[in-house]
């Protein structure tokens, strides 16, 4: 595909121009992902798919150091499983896809793709539940989910998208809350840490929480339009599900009682953020945690040099390759300046050149794709410096997006000041007062289109309802959201 | 679920009674799987999917270091692409499911949930592919695919499977010829080395190849009942799909052709394969290389020793915890020999047993699971021994199942003989001359039950058909099969 991409580096919508438009440019040209011949649905491209392999396997490993394992369960789920729980239908049954033939046969039975599998996991919980002795259970299941959505964009929003769904089963309400509050914290620690994303947290209200849960925990992300992003969810989900699927455990004490379950996901959707909340007028910018290719060598090869640059670029690479994800572009149908372009069009967080001068010298060129920022290193002692280097780059993309999230916070008292921030170009997030009644939020929905994102743990004390003035609320983060 | 365990230990039908309620309660009870409330359909336990974790990650290694890159495509196919290849079509619009409804429309186009993915994937390569520069393309998927299957059995055949799917696209025949044979090899050396299955592979007749390739290639293995059961397979798919799809590219010399294709997949059958391959009257017998626990320890807790033994158990478990998966079951609730059992229907290939008289003589015993051999070895260098004790396991049980594979694999001249062997109790491969006719195939198949599995490559020489006595033909490997 490099032949069209020679075109496309240069016709990237500048992002200053239109955000949207700049957006779906980065995630087809860089060929993460592409439009499928489906209806809402996108095709995965290796580059895009190598990145979820990193986020895969950072959580994964995540998951099973705090004890969970994987499982598989069914993709189609019987109506009637569905319809068990009744604020979970509402909320899952307008929109999802109905399989009503298998193979010759109309099905006596509708059967849905699962949007979620908490009713398919639940009626086998009730089945392997018998005693305390089972509990807990820690099951988590990497999968695709289906939904049908009316507007959709890559990794944002899609018919079709590939997440991770964690389902405990728990003796009490207090281990069950510990764990929808622990799988939270893995999720901003994955976030902050391997994402380069910093993130607010804490509690959805009412209107915003997961159907059928007690209670829904989030981490939110400021995208560099000045919107919020919905990163990871963890849900409380009480004992609502172990009521309407009798899912019982017979105690130490001998008494029958219901568990305590949650519920935890993140999605494809992270690769979205990763593209709007690093990205810039030249193509994606990925941190070396999660980029696929964390060090492309360059080498710049003419004619009578070419031999020996190209032997030493190589003998370099089999260096770096043990500890990193190194790549050597020795393609000769292409010039420098087209992979340089090419290659910060895909993110690649470290570039390092090398040529006829450099081998005299002894040295690089290594250019950090993010901060454009270009240095002369020694080739002695190269894997340490790479490795400092990439360290640098990934905690600079966090510090520059922390600096936007945190210019772009605002502290408003008042509802006018509220409207003019969320009407403006850069709205970001809105910390205000709010009384805790579903009426000020909705109006302020409607007024404004920002959301309450999340009401933070910590109490930010001085809680006047920027809308209706009641006192003795709570301060919490208003966004317009993805 | 121990509670229960302790009954079912002692609950499996015997193999030799009926394989097959064998075969069942020993994926049931050792917890690989279970049946799920959807027609056809299983749950993959995390015992059972921690197996498909391990064969993920030894076989998508071979992938990558093949140069292969995973992607994802959609779930759902439109029924005008499933429709394009004729033969494709045939062979698999009769197995598939239907999503006729979207959110609260009717759909206009109904979609098939991927029986696999040929048709979605050419569908891109289409758009992606332009110049000789492109190409290989060499891209697989791991995903669940969906088939209407008659009649189901956990693992082997279920309406809904995981598996991985390989689709390359290349410029000359040879090229994609090579990469199918190759993508075989791949496959043929992970059996044997990592599954410890030893299989025959070859060629299928037309009769038995993929619906749209030129050719399909495959492994076959023999399960201890005397059934084949087919492991995996590569197609050359030629220029059938690419003429259908329009996937064309402008080769050097300026000329537009249609690339030439391959795809290749195995499955979570594989799973089932080790359960009827290595499996026992005891249980699970897996080998080291797949197994999701490789030594499991036991110590022995009389009371007054507790604390030692205990002591120690964990030391050694962490000596070897940096090189094998390993885990310490010191649950008080069950008694060692309750223990022992519940591991050998696991499967665990290793079993270390360490007491008192162990502690005092500075030893451990060491149990080996497929054999029931017991040893007593030293504390000191536990980490080789081990190594060695496992490698030893694995080896051990390949070799066990070539002996059974060779066997029972019959050479045959006579017709009677062949119809003899096809309908004793334990028939096993039966390698006879075929004339490569349709109708003497067919009329084996009829007239016997067994089918050609694979027409090996090198030429076993006398070729005189078992049923019509032509000469000339190959000698093939039959059998019945799953």
């Amino acid at each position: 595909m490099k032949t069209e991409q020679a075109g496309f580096v240069e016709h990237i919508t500048p992002k200053s121009e239109d955000f949207s438009r700049w957006y779906t440019d980065v995630v087809l040209k860089a060929e993460l992902a592409d439009y499928a011949p489906v209806r809402g649905c996108m095709v995965i491209r290796p580059h895009g798919f190598a990145i979820w392999e990193n986020i895969q396997r950072l959580l994964d490993g995540r998951f099973k150091a705090t004890g969970h394992k994987n499982a598989y369960f069914p993709l189609l789920i019987p109506e009637s499983l569905l319809r068990k729980e009744s604020e979970h239908v509402e909320g899952f049954a307008p929109e999802v896809a109905w399989v009503t033939r298998g193979g010759q046969e109309e099905l006596a039975e509708r059967l849905v793709v699962r949007p979620t599998s908490e009713t398919i996991i639940c009626s086998m919980y009730s089945r392997w539940i018998k005693s305390w002795r089972d509990l807990p259970v820690l099951i988590n299941q990497w999968c695709n989910v289906l939904r049908w959505e009316k507007t959709t964009r890559p990794f944002l929003r899609t018919t079709e998208f590939l997440w991770q769904e964690g389902h405990t089963a728990h003796r009490t309400a207090e281990e069950a809350e510990q764990e929808a509050l622990r799988m939270l914290d893995v999720y901003r620690d994955f976030a902050t840490n391997d994402l380069a994303i910093p993130v607010v947290w804490g509690q959805k209200t009412e209107s915003e929480k997961f159907a059928g849960a007690l209670r829904t925990y989030c981490i939110e992300a400021l995208m560099t339009d000045g919107r919020a992003l919905q990163a990871g969810t963890s849900h409380n989900l009480g004992q609502n599900f172990a009521r309407v699927f009798d899912i019982t455990f017979l105690d130490e004490d001998n008494r029958l009682k219901h568990v305590w379950q949650t519920s935890w996901g993140v999605s494809t959707r992270l690769i979205g953020a990763l593209v709007m909340v690093h990205g810039d007028e030249r193509g994606l910018a990925l941190p070396p945690a999660v980029a696929p290719i964390q060090v492309v060598i360059v080498p710049i090869m003419p004619p009578k040099d070419k031999e020996a640059v190209l032997a030493r670029a190589r003998e370099i690479a089999a260096r770096l390759s043990g500890r990193f994800r190194v790549h050597l572009d020795d393609r000769e149908e292409y010039s420098p300046g087209w992979k340089f372009n090419d290659w910060e069009l895909r993110g690649v967080p470290l570039r390092m050149e090398i040529g006829p001068r450099d081998l005299k010298a002894g040295q690089v060129m290594l250019a950090r794709r993010h901060s454009g920022e270009k240095e002369s290193v020694s080739q002695e002692g190269i894997e340490e410096t790479v490795a400092r280097v990439l360290d640098e780059i990934q905690k600079g993309l966090y510090e520059r997006a922390r600096r936007f999230r945190d210019e772009n916070t605002h502290d408003v008292d008042t509802y006018d000041e509220f409207q003019s921030i969320a009407s403006s170009a850069l709205p970001g997030f809105i910390r205000a007062g709010w009384c805790g009644s579903a009426e000020c939020e909705a109006a302020i929905k409607a007024e404004t289109g920002a959301t309450i994102r999340c009401i933070p743990f910590e109490d930010a004390g001085k809680g006047t309802c920027v809308r209706c003035g009641k006192d003795g609320g709570r301060i919490v983060y208003f966004a317009k959201a993805y």
